[in-house]
């Protein structure tokens, strides 16, 4: 999908939010916001895809400060507050595993979609995303391909799961575990840091490693860019029977893409743009089948 | 005061906001804000204040468009809103009128803070407008130089009351009317369209004219600025004994210059820049005295 008019003002916030990440000086903060409302006016227009405007701005913000991780801290803690979650969970995540395997399914699916809250978690307060956490696995697939999903599951011998924030990563191990039991899962992160995606580093941390073969993109591209993508993911990206792709990043960029396999998207449709584009309201959840042409 | 890193964001927002009343096509809305992006970078640094920034960008914004008051419709609306409101609640002013002058004076005091909570109106629905009108008006200022404004007004003559919004300004109504009753009020709008601020159109649409002489800034300049005002503004400025100013664009501009009388700024604190630069939280009702040099 491409940028709309008011994404503007999402990115300049990214922006500002990074450059606190980077500097607590603000005359360090005015150069650098400066220098990226620049490269925001060059990247910005109707043709802009969101993910890789945003991977532009991130990777020009990075350059300018020299600090090529600027939300190392906010993932960390989104990767606490995300474990903290979990473990005052545990009963009733077990309790689903005697439930039917559509119904396992769609709870999985909305409690990776719950971890996809912790997005903005750092910039808020635990309570606030505690309460966001409960209202999403409560709470309804907006669009709810569940029941495709795991027809596609059946069929399936290989499976990629393209991961999206650090935190969140934590709840999609939760999927990842309930998907291998029809498939061989192989989950992809970032090759590089950018904005509060999960790497290679947030993979290990949480374990995910130790349940299903861990890869990278290759690169630090917010979503995935096939022509910067590695052999590697190229490979798994290809081979596999079907993708599972993880928050909006993905969605805007793989959206870009046409693609002969079944691949579903899995987030919440946090702002305007991205829920006008797929017909629902800010908020909703996702899990959504792409049209095969 | 000057801006703060962050001011980058809301800057952005007003233009994307501004643009989207300028135009329906999305194009051309592209083409706006890509433009206003190079005017913000000019504008934006440690020196620059907020008003003033706000004026050069929605100026250049106004010239570029060839749309000299891209508010005018949230005007209108503003304007009604306010007007829908007192209608509603006209027995709760009356009430009013019976309590000591002090207890009056604070009541239309945050009765006009209530309006300045009108700025953001046209943005969301009716029913939060009423409902933060409603807490504004039996909160509390969290600044309250009350008693001094009372001492101020019962030694002074001549007042000069400066205007923030419209909308807004229908409230303004009620407090220069209650001001009247202890010396000369001149109320003061913009010159000419500027964001969502009052002009003598607003003034006239609500009858402010049939109850204080008003006059105009002169300009079209967010907040004050003395270098662009009118003589016949200049005129009041310097003869007022006291000036109250309505609005966080009055007070950013007007607290750049040094002034040798009593000056209230009565505004709510509707961001984190302000908010901290006196030391409040978002959202306080201040009615504060100048530190007289």
């Amino acid at each position: 999908m491409k940028i709309k008019p008011e994404c503007a003002t999402c990115i300049v916030r990214q922006v500002v939010d990074a450059t606190k990440e980077i500097s607590n000086n603000e005359e360090e903060q005015f150069k650098l916001i400066s220098a990226c409302l620049s490269c925001i006016k060059e990247e910005y227009g109707p043709e802009a895809v969101p993910a890789f405007m945003g991977t532009a701005v991130h990777r020009y913000l990075k350059k300018i400060s020299g600090n090529n991780d600027p939300y190392s801290k906010l993932k960390y803690a989104a990767n606490k507050l995300a474990m903290d979650y979990i473990n005052s969970m545990n009963d009733s995540i077990y309790q689903y595993n005697n439930k039917s395997p559509l119904d396992r399914l769609k709870y999985k699916v909305k409690l990776s979609i719950a971890g996809n809250v912790i997005d903005f978690g750092p910039y808020s307060t635990t309570l606030d995303i505690n309460k966001k956490l409960n209202e999403t696995i409560n709470g309804e697939l907006k669009i709810d391909h569940s029941k495709e999903l795991l027809e596609d599951l059946n069929k399936s011998d290989k499976l990629l799961y393209i991961c999206d924030n650090a935190g969140e990563i934590l709840f999609d191990k939760i999927l990842i575990e309930e998907l291998n039991k029809y498939c061989e899962v192989v989950a992809s992160v970032k090759g590089g840091p950018i904005l509060n995606d999960a790497t290679m580093e947030d993979a290990k941390s949480i374990g995910l490693d130790k349940v299903v073969k861990v890869i990278t993109t290759g690169c630090d591209v917010i979503g995935v860019n096939l022509e910067e993508s590695s052999e590697e993911f190229l490979k798994e990206y290809y081979n596999a029977d079907l993708i599972i792709a993880k928050g909006m990043g993905n969605f805007e960029s793989l959206s870009e893409y046409s693609i002969d396999k079944p691949l579903y998207y899995i987030f919440k449709a946090k702002c305007a743009p991205i829920a006008e584009f797929i017909n629902v309201n800010v908020g909703d959840n996702i899990l959504l089948k792409n049209k095969i042409p």
